[in-house]
């Protein structure tokens, strides 16, 4: 496990895999500049026959973040995921808030039915979807990940995908094997657009991995590893939101080997 | 006066009050990204039956900005301020442009009769909501805050409400006390949507204060206080972006105390 | 053609001229921070009837760029052009992606009837648009700027226009004159928004030069420059977004003077 994220990592440097981000306004910046700080290609678009011509063979992967979800996005959304499921390309749903409002949470039941690949959420919106209660904080969580761990791992067998949650430890399940990890920072929560850009590079990884599983292991590693890095440079949210891209971009093979607290852990 | 901003700052770190923020799509980032520095929880969001769900009783401040106001957006924002009334979560109103443009100045006079209880503008934009003439220079004013003063007390004794005009002074007044605050660089209105996210800010500060009058001053305080000390570290509008969410993040009590040129105006 | 540059940022420093951008919602922040760098005014909006309203007499110049085109969109910049048209007021085109999907490359033909004064495209773009093939990955181009030279030129000739096709090498040509700016770098490819912002940046050149050519050459040299002085004092990505907004903030007549890699080619 220790070689994977360097793989990966190698391989999204040298396959530039164009990601379709399907995501919400605020972090759009973000996240397109988090995936071109490894090499990958955003594309974002917000007209739905449009996103039916690039899942048709362009796009390697598409990301749909619900966060800012309206009447006319979740039509995209949907005809986005159809066109994805036609064409086998892999989907991440980054569930933002959902359980907090009527009109994402009902959305999102209906997404999960066009099958992602792949699930990232804060632990509140990993133990919604499994059929939990949970409180939130607005878009926040309130419960820790380790919390959440059940929940992923009834919502991975559930969904037949895998479930990255994030939080103090990150965890990846598919529903057979565990893994955490151990990296990150608590500052990656105080920036807007972290989270959700973790999504967008989810889906680059798991196009460049073996398996979704491997993918958001080396998600988790090389962004967590990232922030380990940034936050030693910086002197505060604004500062480290650059250092962070700065980090992306230089991260590599050596640095990812040199530091991985990747872990399987045995339920 | 001197322990006003203080002691807002700190009950905002602590209480870390969600600020639904209906704003303009280029300033998102930002905002979100200045409330996070203070520990407030921004939420954003595009669909009118979720900003009534979360106004009800999740939300402690909304805030209306209308510099990129759609047809589509003002139908949520119309029942953003309706929700927010019946709730009685408190709003602030950032008028952007104001009288440049038919379509939002129309919408902005109905927007007053749902009772903000703070409008933060530059002062062309008081000067118009106050019924008076004013010369602007698309979003920018061309005329100074102190130009201003008269129709500040004139709109917030009109419209029972606090009035924040932001300018070389800022002016804070609820229409019958006014206070100054001397803080601030120039270099604030050289970078996109530092203005807005001032709205934003004002809002976590009025939820946090005995009076929307006192909220305002520990804003333009707060937020003038730090951009003093972001020029400082900057090399320019780049850095300086940067740094005013580092100095944010690191703004305490002790640095308001030590510098607070907030005053008392005898009109 | 050496003076050229520095007389043109010496014209936008002093009459600020108000560019209307309705561009993709990716790079609206850093669209506006590069404007205001310049000490430009960047105005952006969602209404067609706001927009015509700003473009009879309040704007300088219009940037469409077709990045997140949505139908809704496509109206207000419809309107926009025509409006444009109307009072005389010069826009330029950015036809992000065109030839890749559909819609886009649908209206954009629509668009060249309303006569923009200045194509800023990528290489793929430019061929597109002048009638011949070529890939594309994604949002990218896989073709060099010199391969889309004869593109650009007949494009220019057949549209009555000013093109500037970016590249490691930039090219400027009204049809019968062309200049190469060898200025940039590659890295302002791997920060979204560089792209798009130059072309409100040119427009920005456009009404404060002799003819979009001067100022197509002008804009190419100010950012270009701007980008080589960034990259010396950046650590990655991240940090280069900040310090080309810094260095197009300093950046002055001398040292354009001081280096001006700009040449006639005869053809």
């Amino acid at each position: 496990m220790k070689q994977n994220s360097a793989s990966v990592l190698e391989r999204i440097r040298n396959s530039r895999p164009l990601i379709l981000c399907l995501s919400n306004s605020v972090v759009q910046p973000f996240t397109a500049n988090m995936l071109l700080a490894v090499d990958a290609i955003p594309a974002m678009l917000n007209d739905a026959s449009e996103a039916e011509d690039i899942l048709d063979g362009v796009a390697e992967a598409l990301l749909i973040n619900i966060g800012t979800l309206s009447e006319e996005q979740s039509v995209v959304m949907r005809r986005a995921v159809i066109a994805a499921q036609k064409s086998q390309t892999p989907w991440v749903l980054d569930p933002v808030a959902v359980g907090l409002l009527k009109f994402r949470t009902e959305f999102c039941k209906e997404l999960l039915t066009y099958k992602p690949c792949l699930i990232r959420g804060n632990p509140s919106e990993i133990m919604i979807l499994a059929g939990e209660q949970s409180i939130t904080r607005g878009p926040e969580s309130t419960a820790g990940s380790n919390e959440a761990l059940d929940a992923a791992i009834k919502l991975a067998k559930a969904q037949h995908c895998t479930v990255l949650v994030t939080g103090e430890v990150d965890y990846i399940t598919d529903g057979n094997c565990v893994y955490s990890s151990s990296h990150g920072r608590a500052i990656m929560t105080r920036v807007t657009g972290v989270g959700c850009a973790m999504g967008a590079l989810a889906a680059a990884c798991v196009v460049s991995a073996d398996s979704p599983l491997e993918g958001a292991i080396a998600c988790a590693h090389i962004l967590g590893l990232a922030a380990e890095f940034a936050e030693k440079k910086s002197t505060g949210v604004g500062s480290f939101a650059c250092s962070l891209l700065d980090e992306l971009d230089s991260m590599d093979s050596e640095s990812l080997l040199q530091s991985a607290r990747i872990e399987q852990i045995i339920i």
